[in-house]
């Protein structure tokens, strides 16, 4: 069968199955682990602690400037376990495909999810992928999951912030965002929007190794830096002090934000992160990470405090002081 | 926000989402690991082999006889694990949910999912919500990936089937490919046709203490028996002969397949297994099951051969010889 769209044979589990995962996907995939084409991949592991995530991915559209969903459902769950301290090893890939979806550009997907493993040195070791008819999805969706293993004396946990703590990020916030968006809508301005979908472990183990008092870790995606600072302000009882002109905004993205009337605080990243760590260890972390790429422009944005536990605020640029709730509503869905 | 369906709000990442979170899902699925919602599940292993994997599931209807797709979605990854002789332990979810899905639709099928959870013994650890618009999904999918830990000694792979196995199945095959066909066709039968979804790993577990001769484990979900049994050729360079008199088919099953232009061979199940063992060990591993509630059935139905390796025939019941080729084509898409 020679085809340039993806048909329903595709996900039967028969012959037109085992040709497009021989064909296409171990193509891009083989490893000892996935060759196998067991029901599960197998894997050794020594005595310890692991961390397990998952994660969906529908962002429309699926190719954006800077990324696509392929490279997004890698780093994705890659952020997930190195927000835990983990070192992320085996991921499983799930497709769900619509049928006549362009096999060129499932090619393209994949490719550049091979780019992503490769770059976060994770290995994909099970998979599955299923068709569904014209209409029951849109092009395609992936999910995946990971598997990482937590280093001895690593204990990174939303619940750990404390007062005194500084906030650090990693880098301009809302740039995944307001590129997706202004990709879907049609809208184009001067300046090339990317979105900074990235693997941040290789950062978050730079980090590790420079202190053992980080507190928390995690990557503003869904809702933005406002909603996960909500997050842990609610996980560890504390309240917060983000400082507006203390947060790296690039300057397109700023104007895009103003046009469209979106708050860049709420706004979805793919490769940053917020760290909480106590004041003496705040130069010695943000030097580990300005020798990251994904780390160069990190930053210290805030404090945690011991007034108003479970509530964020934000010194304003003018002078004022006011509160950040979470996400209210929806700005923007299949954002990732 | 009182409202009776999922929008677009649930899968923000913000308030909504926290709400549909706290209020339903952990709800059904609490446990300690959950219940910290960091971006991952953190767990504590001990030294040796773990298995994992990944299904999403894309079932259409939704609910049918017997189960529905949160079930499917438990016990499909449970088995996919207990194939290779593991204890499945630990479950992520991942729905991609249409904006408008009935929330008390939604509340079922968590709530069979925690039945499901509870009678494998495993725990839902982590897990993501997305909700994409209206027509962009068709209600609900659900990606379940799992991780359990392999006994020593224990060794049961696609590649390990050896001339002079016996070929085992668990039960009567055809029946979950069968009522999901039916239903959605709008046939209806005398009989009440169900789906034989199942959770194996304690089936499988009775088997592994019986016998340290196990070969081959599969379940014969899309593409049926056929095409497993292919799988089992190919992987294990052998020759499979089946005796079609000896492969159990409930008359009702049989009835709607020949009505249907259906062969049973190729049809999915969802709570079955195929095992290769030793002529010697199969009474004992006959009698383990026996004692199964999804193995009461079991019985042996073919053999692995010297002859043409990669290759599967069957002995018909008029006394004749065919080859049974993998699934070509698609019989039954978004049967599982």
């Amino acid at each position: 069968m020679k085809t340039d769209k993806i048909l329903l044979d595709h996900g039967s589990g028969g012959r037109a199955s085992h040709k497009l995962v021989s064909e296409l996907i171990l193509k891009y995939f083989n490893n000892p682990i996935l060759e196998k084409l067991d029901d599960s991949a197998v894997f050794e592991v020594e005595q310890g602690r692991l961390a397990f995530s998952t994660d969906s991915y529908t962002v429309d559209p699926i190719f954006f400037p800077g990324g696509d969903i392929g490279e997004l459902a890698i780093n994705g769950t890659v952020n997930d376990l190195a927000m835990l301290g983990a070192e992320p090893r085996y991921l499983s890939v799930g497709f769900i495909l619509e049928e006549g979806f362009l096999i060129s550009d499932f090619d393209r997907i994949l490719q550049s999810m091979r780019k992503a493993a490769e770059e976060a040195s994770v290995k994909i070791v099970t998979g599955d992928t299923k068709v569904v008819p014209r209409g029951a999805a849109d092009k395609i969706f992936v999910n995946t999951s990971g598997v990482g293993f937590i280093p001895r004396n690593v204990n990174i946990a939303g619940k750990n912030a404390k007062p005194g703590d500084k906030i650090i990020v990693s880098g301009t916030i809302a740039d995944h965002g307001v590129t997706v968006l202004t990709q879907r809508e049609g809208l184009s301005f001067q300046s090339a929007l990317t979105s900074d979908t990235a693997p941040l472990n290789h950062l978050v183990a730079a980090m590790i190794s420079t202190s053992d008092q980080i507190h928390v870790l995690r990557d503003p995606t869904r809702g933005g830096v406002a909603t996960t600072m909500n997050e842990i302000a609610i996980q560890s009882d504390v309240g917060v002090m983000l400082y507006e002109d203390a947060i790296p905004i690039r300057d397109d993205v700023r104007g895009a934000c103003e046009l469209l009337g979106l708050d860049p605080l709420y706004i979805a990243n793919e490769g940053k992160l917020l760290a909480c760590v106590p004041a003496d260890h705040v130069d010695r972390v943000l030097a580990s990470m300005h020798h990251n790429r994904y780390g160069k422009d990190a930053c210290m944005i805030g404090e945690i405090t011991n007034d108003y536990p479970g509530k964020v605020f934000l010194k304003t640029t003018i002078g004022g002081t006011r509160i950040v709730d979470m996400l209210v509503g929806e700005q923007l869905p299949r954002i990732c």
